[in-house]
């Protein structure tokens, strides 16, 4: 329950970090979204259980819809989930999953950030949230295909499950939106658009590790202290490689230590472990961390060359570091070797192709039925102004 | 003690909730007095029950002064409080008594925020947690009259006790102190007065979000997980539907979604099912926070619209909400039927009287001792300047 | 574990309370220091740890530097150290001990603000980490000397441990920096150099009262729930009197009921209690927090009148308070009398002499080596874009 607590704060994390790396034009939107995002969220997945109470639907199986979505989540006389082999109420896991399933989704939010419309966004999250995350998840956490391999494909706490499903999320939405208006000029040259709040955007990270505290230790809650300790250990180690590694590498790619690339090293080095948290010694930790930082690195500038623009590097944190992650549990895990890595290579794979197929299909419906990015007017003076009347700052100058 | 924590972290999010719904020219102001109110509240309770241990007052029980204000709060041999019937020790209770009374005063805060005078309402708040929220609160948690109707008085973790109490000092105050200057017009036209900064109000709400996890969460702390983890996802589904519900309001009424809506809509649905948090199915949970969301929405327009200038709607999420849900106990609770129902009229009314006629006479006695309102020039300049010699963005350009 | 997580807050706490506290114009600078060092502190301890491992070191015992840096940390079979006769793991005493030495180095870093080289900060910071704060604590928590006093010397969380050693550190910086630019007028004024955001620095004060909860509490993790809650206790009413202590001081010495003060007052409670917090009664605590708020009023008056340039007060909150919470102990503690006095006067002393002199022959050394201070030029523009390149806040128009 206390893990519940540290993983919803992970969604002030995204609200800060989201807003503070982007401009203060489109801060009101970009708070809203991340404010209705876990409502939505916790909505959604209570509604879907609810709908397993209705006659003519399934009469006899209260859990009815979890298992359609492949979840297979049923609880034993006492309320205990079989999901989890520990402690864990039925309602303690419901929060749990539609606190994960909404971060999935808030992901996206930050890749297609400053102009995507309100509305369109919100009914992809919806259903990205209520159909795709739980399908998906079932193939591991539901004891699904994946976890029936004969070397199960392994993710702790979602590297993959989580982080490269909202990634690849983002990856097809930014495709499909195109980069913000003055980001890439007609001669070739990247013109860098500042997030509007640095200390908005180190309060976020920040909230993020705490929150991976829960993140990764609730995923070990019953069992011993000394397991749940040496997760927090393995956790924070990473975040610390991941943050110094990627402040070393923006030393020598951008010449300057720069605070955002820190930032999103930290939390490259956490999404890079959470797929093995509970198995790795605290030197791989360390090691796995600071790989983790540089790829973020790299990544940032490869996805601007290539002129995927994704204003809080979202796509490098959660994809790229989710796929090394759990590429990492093949490598250095407790059954690391050759099967080990094969199952990770086919997790990575099947998610990759069924999450971006369902992503990339569900916002082209989306643009042709309610359009899916704002007007250049709108972008231009801000989404603030634009979807919402108002503005975030009102007494202070403005300086766009 | 984690849930202590939780509700501590409680006045963070009043402190930045309403310092970010309000003029950056009162930012220290309003922090100065959320920074202060907490220790207040902790010294005015330490103060009161170290009292008892002066020969004279009550040489025989240690407990005097909070059975002298009708709690009745007595310790066992083991140092267990028999207001909890359970595992809480005195410290503990005391850390959230404590802060349960400051919150009391918070809500009054936001509601008479950008004009009242600082040391006024100081002495306001002292004796508001030392006298009226510990009399009021003992008709209920201290075993008084209101637990001992034929069908109690119900309020689990304090719509009333603690909400209403607040909106109700909240009301008297606003009444007495008059709106903010230039908020009405002569011609009858209501000029909005925007926040200053949307990230630091959204900081709050999810602050006082996770708060609740332990002011709900931990009322049933010794009690089995199951019923815990209830209580989070009965509170955090209200919220949820809160949330959207409010959002949806603010684009039927205002015609654009609105982000302190939404926010707002957060907190209404928390309050609106604090009364019941342990006794409401979790679909139950959706209706009453989506009731309060559409509440507070209607409830701010309507005290605008009769001239009472509430700068953070303080009024209408813990009032409004607070009665709200009090009474949903009678209507969607355990017992609900018309005698609950009766019994939490009865509550409610009784409330009203005490906590308003309280409050209206004790700022009446201070407009006249010490004044209430700072002067124009003062409110026009900035409480921070008037009241500090200071201002909380001095590298900023501002733009009142 | 909970302790842990609340402890790693502080150093959210730390970056928001420097940065709020410092000009806009090195936000960045602060933010990317405190970021790194919980990083550094971590990887750090972990190293070191590693180090033991390999040959020609220490073959047979793994906890080698350990013994060598005088802790003599060790684990038995089930891997619960022995530094703490209670259930900590030996992987949760890691998490503590590696927060507890990163918090010394961030004392550091805010006196030192707003001048001084990121790369020269960063070396000492390590070293200071890795060599003196662990050589230091071993005196005390390692089982040395200190502790083997006729009546040993007392420090339950650190208030000459933690802050103190981190105080001398910030002195020993601030004398050999010299002051800010402009802070001392050639006519012997004092110009005040305001902090850019309070909303920050009071965040940041919440974040820091929140983390001593674990800091504090988690010192007892496996005590009685009644000691526990007592520690919150006595922690939270010193920090509530030295907040309205230290707000009524400012009200007599600067004519205005001043925020920073109030919130430096807090800290200064909280420093205050550390040493002592187990063992104090409610009232005590009360006093302790009460002198506590006035010093620090009073110490930052002092420092600025003998032109030692702290800009956001650490070495008064930290060192002073430090030293009068452990002095504290001797007069107001479980043991008090003039044995125990001349007990936490002998440490208070073998600490200044100690590390004072090791962070001034370090900050002396790295002066020589790589220099300590900025040119000029940079201090004037700000450290944002001298050492980063970048600015916190591009979207607004600053007013330096």
């Amino acid at each position: 329950m206390i893990a519940a607590a540290l993983v919803f704060i992970m969604h002030l994390g995204f609200a800060t970090v989201e807003s503070g790396l982007t401009q203060s034009k489109n801060t009101v939107n970009i708070l809203f979204k991340n404010t209705l995002i876990p409502c939505i969220g916790l909505l959604t997945y209570a509604l879907c259980g609810f709908n397993l109470m209705y006659p003519g639907f399934a009469d006899e199986d209260p859990q009815f819809w979890f298992k359609f979505a492949g979840f297979g989540i049923t609880t034993d006389e006492a309320g205990v989930t079989s999901a989890y082999n520990v402690g864990y109420t039925y309602w303690t896991d419901f929060l749990f999953q539609a606190m994960f399933a909404a971060t999935a989704a808030t992901i996206v939010s930050g890749a297609v950030a400053e102009r995507v419309k309100l509305g369109t966004f919100l009914v992809f999250s919806t259903i990205f949230v209520a159909v795709c995350y739980p399908i998906a998840g079932s193939w591991k956490w539901g004891n699904g295909w994946l976890n029936r391999l004969d070397t199960p494909f392994y993710d702790f706490a979602g590297s993959t499950l989580v982080h490269s499903v909202g990634g690849w999320g983002a990856l097809a939405g930014v495709m499909l939106l195109g980069p913000r208006m003055g980001k890439y000029t007609s001669d070739g040259k990247i013109k860098p658009i500042l997030g509007h709040s640095m200390p908005l955007a180190t309060i976020g990270v920040f909230l993020l590790w705490l929150g991976w505290f829960g993140f990764n230790g609730g995923s070990v809650l019953s069992a011993d202290p000394g397991l749940v300790s040496l997760t927090l250990v393995t956790t924070s180690l990473a975040a610390a490689a991941g943050g110094v590694s990627a402040a070393l590498a923006s030393v020598i790619f951008l010449k300057k230590p720069d605070l955002s690339m820190a930032l999103n090293g930290i939390l490259a080095g956490l999404v890079g472990i959470t797929a093995g948290a509970d198995q790795m010694a605290a030197d791989t930790s360390i090691y796995i961390g600071a790989i983790a930082g540089v790829l973020v690195v790299l990544s940032v500038l490869f996805f601007d060359k290539i002129k995927i623009d994704d204003p809080v590097g979202a796509i490098s944190v959660h994809l790229v570091c989710g796929i090394w992650g759990t590429l990492a549990v093949g490598i250095f895990g407790a059954k690391a070797g050759t099967a080990q890595l094969m199952s990770q290579l086919t997790g990575v794979a099947a998610y990759a192709v069924f999450t971006f197929v369902f992503a990339f299909v569900l916002f082209l419906i989306l643009k042709i039925v309610m359009g899916l990015r704002v007007s250049p007017e709108e972008e231009s003076e801000g989404l603030d102004i634009g979807e919402h009347g108002n503005v975030a700052y009102p007494n202070f100058i403005a300086n766009h």
